[in-house]
């Protein structure tokens, strides 16, 4: 006998801020938010329900967790921008009949759609016209509604249409679980979901064509590729389009070439970066900036090997799990070595080398690492993306009464790095999702943890955000998004806690009851990677960096023969006090040695002409900031020096 | 019909002072000697004529070079130990009958000879029995003959004493290259030369035995090698044994564990030294103080990566050329990579990577650079020879005409570097041999550069010999030998011209003349080697470092708690002017604190009692020294500052 359900049923949802509500069974989404406020329900795009997203519109069932998305999201911005994808196709379907479609995902920024156009090739300067029909198209107002069709209806569907690919797709699928999605006259196969209506797509901007494989197959046909962004307000497309334009000025590989910050060498290799001069007077005042804060926190450095035995590996686990992304092992003598991957296994030996008391603890062990890991070359990328990088890397021994201390510690020295660069720092905290069961280690440990990282953040006063099923499986992390001068978001450090590799390597200290005791390890990077760090560095900064990382600081410019004596002479004592300075004595033009000067971003220029010989002074210039004024040499000095010490930002000096 | 021959034919002899004298054809080297000095005479041992070392009883038929070989030379040495081990030989078979005798060369220190003995095993035990009988042969003043003889009546001799190995060696020896030689009671097949007589060995030690393959081997039997050295003077082996003693305690194995400088971890690897804290500090501090010596000299940093494409080496010619000391390639993608077995190459292509005028030379790039390298796992020693090691590593890139200059700053950053540890440097300017065919590049510019680099050391006004036939294959070279504080010499950095790689890499610039031309390059490394050096500074120093350079600089230690926390306070302003300092806040009593800094090698001990409290004193007591007296903290601070910039010496202040 079928169980009789009242239309009167209850159902409980639980927001995010833990607070719980009871709605009827069948209740909306929409319904939910504009129970809340009418203001979220007009911003509403989707519902997060029991972690998967959903239309708005469906109605809710069953009890549990539920999130509204908001274009303030990511799950709303994904919903948002998947159902500009099935604009696109609308569009592209009642500009070019005939064509056949492929999929068309929202992306990280925005979305694309494979098309197959036949023989008609499309190139970016068919876009606005697509553009402008899919702005028309939006206008229209139309909904988005939900279908669930039968396998067979869909095959029939797409059959009649004669679209060999959603066929495929359909293929695969199985019956019952196929959802059409329609918008004005465009039906397309798709799980959803889907933004209410058309009409909250209010700026479109499609960006590039691009070929590729059906599926992503170099056997199958290739398709064309049309990217897009699309927002709720013409004003955030403006935004947009002007930070692409600024970060296109700002490019790494563009400004890392033309001031000679590093080169990629097809001869040394793919993804393998050579540090330049300039480079490298960068990344070793990164490097001694950091050591610094290092040493004052109790940290002490290391150094070891780039190759290891593979046993090394196989006792830590990252071989052969691992062995995809690493190179191949070499033959040596009758043992097989590896180039190193990570830094973690050599530091845990470093630490079993003997025994320690708990009084020993923590125990901080700090290196610039630098590891190789295979990428594909089309995945290779300036700095950014490469097959070796120098990891700012250290692990943390302690007992679990000192992982509160040591959390903060390592959040403190975060922060002030970040600070340091005016990095505004968004905080993530990575859980485990309780009901999965990947995670090792045990239980309490992982309950006390993940309560202590929260107490810890409490008593920071951090703004931050909790993911669960987020950690990693050895244990819960702390995850740094920053937010770089143009509003793009990069996550760099993490603070991660290891409960699996201590059991692995047998780590033990001998605590205050005279018996052993497992520590725990805290996996930490402010920057993450160097050659990473530096490329948003440089974009960051756009090339102007500030004083006291500026691989050249002071450009010395007599405006004739005669003053280059004297130039050279200021010069020396500024390089007796540690300043990159440099003399352009040539019998060029004052005008063009500035301009020379400027193009190479240095910060400082001193003129120096009659005047400045008689007096003893220094006429100084800035760096996109023009003439400052005169001063007296040792004036200068003591301001130079300042603005190095205090690490003085470009823009605020 | 024979051409006549008069006895009173002349030859030219040309002496190492380039002074050419006459002699009647058939002179011996005895009598050259003997022409310059009586004194000579006495204490000759061998000559060199025309690079080849002969005995002093040889008539000399020809002209050519001479060099009269006394115990000061290494030469001399060779034959001196060459004649100790027939000596050896000699004692053994008088003491054992009817050993079997393979062969017995000199060694860099001393001599071993391998011998068959049978069914009997000898120890150490034996040595003295042995030892004692071979001074017993020496004083017999027995001269050393030679004799040439034909094959037949060789193989008859030894066919006649039964001996196997010496058989199996002349059967490889072609007819009318044979001699023999004899002292006393014994004959030994011998290429030679000799010492005149037994009688100048007068001191001998067997040092120790060991098992050795015949010829190597290990399909062959296993001989018995016995190693020993001997001097003219008893007063040289003490000293030896004394230098011995002190290496022993001195053994940067023993000392780098205690100190826990570094350590090899069989699951990391053989030969891949870990640096622990207290190594690295030492290394980091080594790295800045050259990296401020070559800012000052204007080279420029650079970092290249682990790796690089087997084209790389390919082009350079280290590969296949050096490929058993090198790692086996790894396939990435559809190429071949391998670890870097020297920098070279990496720097010639930063150089390569833009068009450079004679106006922008010299161009200096320098890195600390780790390469790797194969070496069989038996002649892996601690840090001194190892696997992967980090050259202090540079290459200049320069002009012709500014080759003198370049020497000059290369010569005088080495020896100012040395002379900051106290090693006393050696200089070898290594020539090429006229005669050889075997060295690249243009002759003109060969000559051009020997001469120029001996005119530098002239100017320089340095102590250097001339060996010619030591160049490298692609340039002159000057090396420096050290010599460290038991009077040991290390052959550390070299200064290498190179007229080769600048073709196989087309590197040019532009000439004043709008013409192409070639750079010499100058490959540098003061160090060599950061390990090698290191291990060689412990050693130098028994791990006594100099204040500046030692891992840990100042142990605060308070005469009981209730001095921790203003013992505390002095750390903290000590640590804010980057002094590496520790407080020995334990409950134990201040003998065994100080002990325990005492053998931890820290160079300050700052006692705080009350008195030191109540005043703001400390009372400063120095590693090795004791008590020093009582300072205001302020007045210590001085000192300490002082001694550090000063890089004062530990034993010498």
């Amino acid at each position: 006998m079928a169980q009789e359900i009242t239309a009167s049923q209850k159902i409980e949802l639980t927001f995010p801020d833990k607070s719980i509500r009871t709605f009827p069974e069948g209740t909306t989404g929409y319904e939910v938010a504009a129970s809340i406020s009418p203001r979220l329900a007009k911003d509403a795009l989707s519902i997060t329900l029991n972690q998967t997203v959903q239309d708005l519109s469906r109605p809710i069932n069953h009890g549990g967790s539920i999130k509204i998305n908001t274009w303030d999201t990511e799950d709303g911005k994904t919903t948002f921008w998947h159902s500009s994808a099935h604009l696109l196709a609308e569009a592209v379907e009642a500009l070019y009949p005939g064509v056949k479609l492929g999929i068309g995902p929202a992306i990280e920024q925005g979305f694309y759609y494979d098309i197959d156009f036949g023989d008609t090739t499309i190139s970016v300067e068919d876009l606005p016209a697509i553009e402008k029909k899919m702005l028309e198209l939006a206008r229209t107002k139309a909904d988005f509604t939900r279908k669930e069709i039968s396998k067979s209806d869909a095959l029939a569907f797409y059959t009649d249409k004669n679209d060999p690919y959603k066929l495929e797709l359909l293929n695969e699928l199985e019956d019952g679980t196929i959802s059409f999605y329609r918008q004005g006259n465009f039906t397309d196969l798709c799980r959803g979901p889907h933004i209410p209506n058309t009409e909250k797509v209010k700026a479109i901007k499609l960006l590039n064509v691009a070929g590729a494989y059906w599926r992503g197959k170099s056997d199958n046909k290739q398709l064309t590729r049309i990217y897009g962004i699309s927002f709720p307000k013409q004003k955030m497309l403006d935004e947009f389009l002007h930070m692409l334009e600024e970060a296109k000025k700002r490019d790494h590989k563009k400004l890392g070439k033309e001031l000679s910050i590093y080169m990629i060498d097809p001869m040394i290799g793919s993804g393998l970066p050579v540090w330049l001069p300039n480079g490298t007077v960068l990344r070793r005042t990164l490097e001694a900036f950091l050591r610094d804060e290092q040493v004052n926190r109790g940290y002490q450095e290391v150094i070891t090997p780039h190759i290891a035995n593979l046993r090394l590996y196989e006792t830590s686990g990252h071989y052969p799990y691992y062995a995809d992304s690493q190179y191949d092992p070499m033959q040596v003598d009758d043992e097989r070595y590896m180039l190193k991957p990570m830094n973690c296994p050599h530091h845990h030996r470093i630490y079993a080398r003997e025994m320690h008391s708990y009084r020993d603890l923590p125990i901080r062990l700090s290196e610039f690492g630098t590891v190789y890991r295979y990428e594909q070359s089309g995945e290779l990328n300036g700095l950014s993306r490469v097959r070796g990088f120098t990891q700012d890397d250290a692990h943390i021994y302690c007992t679990h009464d000192q992982l509160k201390d040591e959390i903060k510690n390592c959040i403190d020295l975060t922060q002030h790095v970040f600070g340091v660069f005016d990095m505004p720092v968004d905080i993530r905290l990575s859980f485990r999702d309780d009901n999965d069961e990947k995670y090792g280690g045990e239980a309490e440990h992982w309950d006390r943890a993940q309560r202590e990282i929260r107490e810890v953040a409490d008593e920071l006063g951090l703004d931050y955000t909790i993911a669960e099923g987020e950690a990693s499986f050895y244990g819960p992390k702390i995850d740094f998004i920053i937010r770089d001068a143009i509003g793009r978001k990069w996550q760099l450090g993490t603070v991660q806690l290891d409960y699996v590799m201590p059991e692995r390597f047998d780590l033990t200290y001998m605590g205050a009851d005279n018996k052993k005791h497992r520590p725990v390890i805290i996996h930490r990077a402010p920057f993450g990677s160097m050659e990473r760090f530096t490329s948003i560095l440089i974009e960051h900064f756009a090339g102007n960096f500030p004083l006291w990382l500026s691989p050249k600081q002071v450009a010395i410019i007599p405006v004739s023969d005669q003053f280059n004596e004297f130039a050279y002479r200021y010069k020396e004592q500024l390089h007796e006090r540690g300043i990159r300075v440099q003399v352009d004595d040539r019998s060029e033009q004052i005008g063009l040695k500035i301009r020379e000067a400027e193009k190479a971003k240095i910060p400082h220029m001193l003129i120096i002409g009659e005047r400045e010989a008689e007096n003893q002074t220094v006429s100084l210039r800035k760096h996109r900031k023009g003439t400052i004024g005169t001063f007296a040499f040792d004036e200068y000095l003591v301001k130079l020096t300042n603005e190095i010490n205090r690490k003085t930002l470009p823009d605020s000096n």
